[in-house]
């Protein structure tokens, strides 16, 4: 199982993700990705879900139109983990593809 | 463009979807989808989307693994129209082919 960052390795690692930071209040670390439009957005929604599902780790997130609010923590370690970190980064590169 | 509802024709309405109701301090509606799992409540979104899209109307919507929370108003009309009406019955038709 996935273990709990330490907070150094944490720090580290959202270095390497831009625009990820900690979640106030919550164990978790989020970001708001910002599209052309809907299109974009659940087009980068749909692409995150397969990888998701693949990783077996599922984002909690919101969409507004062309926004998307992610939030990510891994449940059984009751913090946050390289899957979160894993995620986080491979929604960057989704994000970066995905928009136009 | 279309209006929004009037009190009367919003309960009218709500009666014939079912689980749908008023958010409580928004002029807005909204319902609690539950599916089985991420891949079913990730399918519902994604056949949703196309529905949306189509319509050029969009929910606001959170998933969290195997929940799907979706609010819909009308923004231009600044409360409740038919179009979410439209759009909370078609969503309640995809919930139903979609739940396993």
């Amino acid at each position: 199982m996935a273990e709990r960052l330490t907070a150094e390795a944490r720090r580290q690692a959202l270095g390497g993700i831009p625009g990820w930071t900690d979640i106030q209040g919550r164990d978790a670390i989020g970001k708001t990705f910002v599209f052309k439009d809907f299109n974009e957005a659940f087009g980068f929604m749909t692409r995150a879900a397969l990888v998701a599902e693949k990783m077996d780790h599922h984002p909690e997130w919101r969409n507004v139109y062309k926004t998307v609010e992610v939030m990510l923590s891994t449940h059984d370690a009751g913090g946050v983990t390289r899957l979160d970190i894993e995620l986080a980064t491979a929604m960057n590169a989704i994000a970066k593809v995905t928009s136009s």
